[in-house]
């Protein structure tokens, strides 16, 4: 969609916008980059770039409105077009992921899941409908093209298979494995024990 | 603990150790770094840079050896050392990471948590005790520096507050905001739903 910022300034942009609207009051109208670096214990001339992406403008001795700051990421993140996706693996996780608000926020609808065990199909977890992980396929063709992999590491590839050939070109991967996927198929990791050993290390 | 590798090459170690560990048979005893590269989609020479961090060596036409360099990872990322950590917030996300078993093999105890719920202290989730966050305090002077937080983000900053008075040093934050923490305070994000929202940005 954007293809010209880099990853890494990419993912900082949903930092700025919670940061951003976690802001209130009338003072808050406007905010100086130096403002945002400092709140976010980042630098200055870094955020100026990385604001610079979307169509935010600072201006001078004043700063952006942070309203129209706040607009400028949500339109740049997409959070105003209405993205589906599904969430494969109704365990403990799956299901928090499902009952979590979060994703509204920037238009995603984790609308359903599929899970391989026979008595949670038909069930409902958080008002969404859990389905067999054998009707996968069956978004192909459908408009979804996101989806949320919380399954056991053991069987975290062969959903990855099923769900590109069932054509979602972005997985958001919970399992601790590092999943092969043809090359338009677009693979995010995130290894919760991972990160808590990465951090441990930085102590 | 490691503070001369650079972070970026830190979080690609227990990518590698995953990937070593899910390899099994033994036409696996030994593998090259062009072997480990291809199988993560990554560039040879970085991954035999950030492999050189550890005590890993490859050896000419050879390469590792898998065991070996398993072992030098493990040692590295302190997987044989305990480390005792705590959740604050036992909400579905927070009982979905008391359940998980992936931290312990990198050393990790997640061993009791805390929630601001009255009614749910003294539960347990996945056989580890709930106890009233006020008691957060109590860690003080413990040997646990580790600390996930899964509150609501309303929550969050008070939390970390608490928790870098009661001595933890690093924390792993599910809150999507960004936490203010002393200095000798390391916080790591992981924002799921900035994650998701950053994926469809990339197709």
């Amino acid at each position: 969609m954007n293809k010209n910022i880099p990853e890494i300034s990419l993912q900082r942009l949903p930092v700025y916008l919670n940061y951003l609207r976690s802001l209130s009051g009338d003072d808050k109208k406007y905010i100086s980059s130096g403002a945002i670096a400092a709140a976010l214990g980042m630098g200055e001339v870094l955020v100026r770039k990385d604001l610079a992406y979307t169509s935010g403008v600072g201006r001078p001795k004043v700063g952006y409105v942070r309203a129209e700051l706040i607009a400028a990421l949500e339109e740049y993140l997409g959070c105003n077009i209405r993205k589906r996706a599904v969430l494969v693996g109704a365990g403990g996780l799956g299901r928090a992921l499902l009952a979590y608000g979060g994703f509204e926020k920037y238009g995603i609808d984790v609308f359903e899941a599929y899970d391989s065990d026979p008595s949670k199909a038909g069930t409902e977890i958080a008002g969404k409908p859990v389905r067999p992980v054998e009707e996968l396929f069956q978004l192909k063709g459908s408009d979804v093209r996101l989806a949320i992999v919380a399954v056991p590491a053991a069987a975290a590839q062969s959903v990855c298979d099923t769900l590109s050939e069932a054509g979602i070109s972005g997985i958001l991967n919970f399992a601790p494995v590092q999943l092969k996927a043809p090359g338009d198929v677009v693979v995010r990791n995130i290894d919760v024990a991972a990160n808590l050993a990465v951090l441990s290390n930085m102590l």
